[in-house]
């Protein structure tokens, strides 16, 4: 109390200690009495600390034995917070509040809400909880009989020193308990978590089955977007509609909205998806081991898909085929803007999933649960794919240990050798800028060969680009040699029509300065030097480098890979555009006729290749 | 003060508040008053609380026009620390220590210890730090002057409650400054970073050169090996010394310890590898986009590995031979047990390596910095390979974002069907638990079908392996049916003479409880039943599955994979026994002749498969 009132002085607050005893609380007029002494301090803004008047309570230890009315602290809490009428219980632990498990299982998970429906009975408290007072046992205890009285109740830390604030200022810290908790949190952080569990046992029953069983499922799915277009279109209308009226942007609005014909063309591609070559069990590699045992690399599902997408409610449908194709389970992640079109969208794709498999393949999360809660699933989570913005994209690789199918940036560079042909290079240049700026694969930077500006091919080029409309910023070398702005800096995607043009020496300068300012996405090389190309198409490491092309064709498309996971800047797993390669691994499948190695004596390794 | 008195006083510490001012410095007579002072309040365990007097200062601000003794607290401090001789001397920040660059931004690394000679003039400050007292410059000012005065100086944040005990008990927290920092912190963090940007670079330059000159470095370093194989043994017969000193546990000193024709066999893998067919470049998969726009899919080298390796000297040589034959920059963490041994064998592999690549290919990781904080390094490392104990990989995989290519657990299982060969099941079940029990590919659980109960085959089993001494632990079918103890748990790995067995009811029932108990590394089927057998192929998702044959095969070396780089649980990039292939990724090059995409209007697309 001491301790209280000294700190409590420093903020010039007062503080008055009251003291109770589980006898007192048999005496109806000592309850009101309490409540009205409370509500006194509080109104002269004195803090009420509350505490068993120990030197005085005839109460009998151990608690378990106990049948009074509250038998410690947490219990006293949850007590006095009923009979005060609290708007809030917030007990303080020394951890950060409930986990699935023991906390110190790394596989414990936090709770952030507690469903007594569903955490009932399914939480492995850790020893320590078991035994004595103030332990998680008997916090969770006193936490839900408040909730169930109708106070809520936040478990949390007590060491951070902001928690309480962080409480009140509705931050999701700590474990919430509330009385309607099972009716606003149907997918909670272990839901998330059981749902990716669930992808994946129907993931493990839809590999099970044929390839034209598979295949019939898209094709199901094809026609019942069909069938259901009004619906898809009134609901998306309505999200729109939403959207206007809470004053989003345009450029999300428009991104929102479902196109006409989109619904159509996403079932054209369902339909070409469900006739493409079965992608799982293929053989890449057969090898004989030993007389009669065989060894074969089959590509095969990677498991648990997370796509986190923006606004774009066909996102959705592209990946959900992509999965279904490629028998991995899936969680969809989508923003609230969309809502509305992603819960039909879903309703309609899972409708036409077997129940043989099972509809919990595709689980769309709809909680309040954010992105980070997601991101920490790793233990049940193989991929994330995250469709949106650049800034969503980095934000999701800086704060996850699940893989990530994506690329942050897109610095795509075309150099322009001195033995380039004139008129192709005018062309790639202004194709590579202008196509479709905003693209991930346009030029940022162009760099041009130091004998070119003798020649005039970079006036002529700069002067093309200008007509063109776009704003050109230079290097230390062009800025000054070709009177435009300095470009603040050589890693800067513009995503308009607005390029870096910088001078260089030769292509070895021009690998250099790739190297050392470009995101190793798309780059390309303009010229009629066939050593000088080999040169820059080898020494180059980004993920795709292009020879007397546009990086415009750097594309899952273009590259005929038929469906676009998305295009990959990580240099693990899939590098470049991405198709449906990028959501399988492989697997190693051996048949023998009872080898065993005993010591590698009685065995004659062949190692030869077979054919596949 | 009043603060500091009344936080103070509740520990019962009784504190005295000493003010000066710039002037009172002059005298040297109140420098030892000063000093006396101090000394006589500290024997009477009275804190002294140190400040300029302001009141009667006549300082003028601001401080950069200062000729003053000192300018502000920061420095104040320093004098202070200086005139009192103090062991130590504290600055609390409101971040964690001296970054890199400004703390906001992501890149910047925190520097653990500052060496006046890398870091002088390398560090950018943040805005807020430039100007106004107590910024960033003027601690690191007053720390480097207190710290070449001869005074250890750490800065950290006051924010966290502990941070001044954390520093007393030696953690490695804040940003260290001292004299001979530059003798003792060769490579620190910033070290670190530097070393893998160089080994990045350094790894173009090899990638550049020839195949045969790759070859010709691996040569060079099996012949360097050889020669200085009596330098290399007295190396590590002093680590192998110093260990059994320090009174290491046996099995780490027998890993550390190189045994007799050890050299000599990692001269002829180097041999081996040096004649392997190149791996990089390879065409994967070469495809017409349209008339004269081919595409290839070729292999490339990741960039730099990280590998972190305990005890064994000879993992130095392995994946530092595979790094070269790769093409990969690599950075080497040692554990300090074989400090010397890899010490030399560093530099026999270096002195190899021609200038015109750069000996900072490789770079062993010699400070004191933890793993912890290389890990952090994911901007510029692109795999980390743990060489060690389950326990080392799993805290890796735990502690990074890097992808980490390594299994924590080999929970590998064999099932033997009803229709199992007798003879063949009990070869493939002693075989798989006992030919090497510590093996990460060892049988860990056994599930047999229920009718060998009856047959008598699955006693038949356990009398075999109880020959061989294995202990046997049951399920709870099992246990009871054989009167064996209950295994605490189905997802146990022994790594050793012992095993759990089970009995289940079909193929269906052993894989599912491989799904769930398994760890996905290597199971096998026993069984006559084709049918049943590829149900069980194709249905399991584990990395690796075999049918009749043991688990004992799912190794590099018997897959023909050539060397191992490691064996992988993870589902992304490399999966099950991993050779060189896991150490590459791939470049899509295109070799056009001007062709554009202009919004694909002109272009008409191929996409016909040509021959690789």
């Amino acid at each position: 109390m001491a301790l209280y009132d000294s700190l409590f002085s420093q903020l010039d607050v007062t503080s008055a200690q009251l003291l109770v005893t589980d006898n007192d609380f048999r005496d109806p007029d000592f309850r009101k009495q309490l409540s009205e002494t409370v509500k006194s301090l509080l109104s002269l803004k004195v803090i009420p600390i509350l505490n068993e008047n120990d030197a005085v309570s005839t109460r009998k230890a151990p608690y378990e034995d106990s049948s009074g009315i509250f038998w410690d602290n947490d219990s006293l809490a949850a007590l006095l917070a009923l009979e005060l009428k609290a708007d809030l219980l917030v007990l303080l632990s020394d951890v950060e509040g409930l986990y699935s498990g023991p906390p110190s299982d790394p596989k414990s998970k936090l709770i952030h809400t507690y469903v007594k429906e569903r955490h009932e009975g399914a939480i492995t408290f850790g020893n320590k909880s078991r035994v004595g007072r103030g332990g998680m046992t008997a916090k969770v205890k006193a936490a839900v009989y408040a909730a169930y009285a109708g106070i809520p109740v936040v478990i949390t830390s007590g060491f951070a020193g902001d928690n309480i604030i962080r409480v009140l200022n509705g931050e999701s810290i700590g474990t919430l308990f509330h009385r309607d908790a099972n009716q606003w949190a149907p997918a909670g952080e272990i839901g998330a978590h059981e749902m990716a569990v669930a992808a994946r046992e129907c993931s493990r029953r839809l590999q099970a089955v044929s390839s034209k069983d598979r295949s019939k499922i898209l094709l199901d799915i094809a026609d019942a977007l069909k069938e259901n277009e009004n619906l898809i279109l009134a609901e998306n209308a309505a999200d729109v509609a939403a959207a206007q009226q809470a004053g989003y942007e345009k450029s999300l609005i428009s991104r929102l909205a479902l196109k006409p014909g989109k619904v159509s063309g996403l079932a054209n591609s369902l339909r070409m998806l469900a006739n493409m070559e079965e992608p799982i069990g293929q053989v890449l590699k057969r090898t004989e081991l030993a007389e009669g045992l065989i060894l074969e690399k089959t590509t095969s599902p990677l498991g648990v898909l997370l796509i986190i997408f923006e606004s774009r409610p066909e996102a959705l449908v592209q990946i959900a085929s992509l999965a279904i194709r490629s028998g991995n389970g899936l969680l969809l992640k989508g923003g609230k803007e969309a809502k509305r079109s992603n819960a039909i969208l879903h309703k309609i794709i899972t409708s036409s999933i077997p129940e043989s498999i099972g509809k919990k393949l595709i689980g769309l999360v709809t909680s309040r649960e954010d992105i980070p809660e997601l991101l920490k699933l790793d233990d049940v989570i193989d991929l994330v794919i995250p469709r949106g913005s650049n800034k969503l994209v980095s934000q999701i690789k800086a704060s996850t240990k699940i893989p990530v199918l994506g690329h942050a940036d897109g610095i795509c560079h075309v150099y322009v050798d001195k033995s380039a042909d004139k008129d192709m290079a005018k062309q790639i240049v202004l194709d590579a800028k202008t196509d479709y700026p905003a693209a991930c694969n346009a030029m940022e930077t162009l760099l041009v060969h130091k004998d070119l500006v003798q020649t005039g091919l970079v006036n002529e080029l700069i002067v093309e680009l200008q007509i063109k409309g776009v704003t050109l910023y230079g290097g230390p070398r062009a800025s000054s040699l070709l009177n435009i702005p300095e470009a603040r800096s050589f890693h800067h995607e513009y995503c308009s029509l607005a390029c870096t043009v910088e001078i260089v020496d030769d292509v070895h300068a021009a690998i250099d300065h790739i190297h050392q300012h470009g995101s190793a996405h798309t780059d390309s090389i303009v010229t009629d030097d066939h050593d000088v190309a080999e040169l820059f198409l080898h020494q180059l490491d980004s993920a795709a480098v292009f020879h007397n092309a546009s990086t415009r064709f750097s594309d899952g498309y273009r590259f005929g890979l038929g469906a676009e996971v998305g295009i990959s800047t990580s240099r693990i797993h899939a590098r470049g555009p991405v198709g449906v390669e990028g959501l399988l691994t492989t697997r190693w499948i051996a048949r023998g006729n009872g080898q065993v190695v005993n010591g590698d004596a009685g065995i004659v390794y062949t190692h030869k290749d077979l054919t596949v």
